[in-house]
């Protein structure tokens, strides 16, 4: 038995890839339309780990995608918790749980997936911008 | 950068260790309660795959647990998927979208989180009672 992945919807490709690809940082997998079903999935996952992965479902007929406090979050380990939270600021995402501690962030996808990212091995030192600043919104 | 876990809220972690664990298969890792912040935390992961895990945060403090559409399911990959079904079954967890295609099964954890198991390789021949199982409800 093994995980594969955690599927979550989103309601733009496009928007998702700029966050799920260039901000946070994974590796695009796949890309299938599959116009009969109106629906396109894309399959992304963490560069040299392949095996866990995240596939976006895009239905193609407008929904409207809240969350359920069911679902809580996905979680990443990155080497730079630093790096990683200022390429997501520079594509413009929020970092509503800045690295404060040099351990712990949490951003949300334009859908409201939260994300929680980690920084492998020991925290970093504290560092501005982070260490100042404040919390946004829930996450 | 790899992935670590997702994480759901569960509103019982004793019904919770049945679904997750005894039900559909996976092990136990850690089991931690955390009397100042009033929570309990569990890790469990697919033998011999412990790198992806899922996590259950439990809230001392009742909460009402409702889905939302943005959160698809978890998905896994098992070696006998009939196999894996009557295990669910005996615990009591209703098939939502039966295997009978020897490939694709669907059911939902006590707290609504959908979880998909998938066949390894090929699908296996049709069998009953999986065959002319209807679907139940929704996942």
């Amino acid at each position: 038995m093994r995980y594969l992945h955690t599927m979550v919807r989103v309601t733009d490709v496009e928007a998702s890839l700029r966050f799920y690809r260039d901000a946070l940082g994974l590796e695009l997998l796949s890309r299938r339309d599959f116009p009969q079903g109106r629906y396109t999935l894309v399959f992304l996952a963490a560069p040299g780990d392949h095996a866990a992965q995240v596939e976006l479902t895009h239905n193609w007929d407008p929904e409207t995608y809240t969350g359920g406090r069911n679902f809580g979050h996905l979680a990443y380990q990155v080497d730079d918790i630093y790096a990683a939270c200022q390429r997501l600021r520079d594509h413009g995402v929020t970092i509503n749980r800045p690295p404060r501690d040099g351990r712990m962030a949490f951003v949300r996808s334009p859908d409201g997936i939260s994300i929680e990212l980690l920084q492998a091995g020991s925290a970093k030192p504290p560092a501005e911008p982070w260490a100042s600043m404040p919390n946004t919104g829930a996450w």
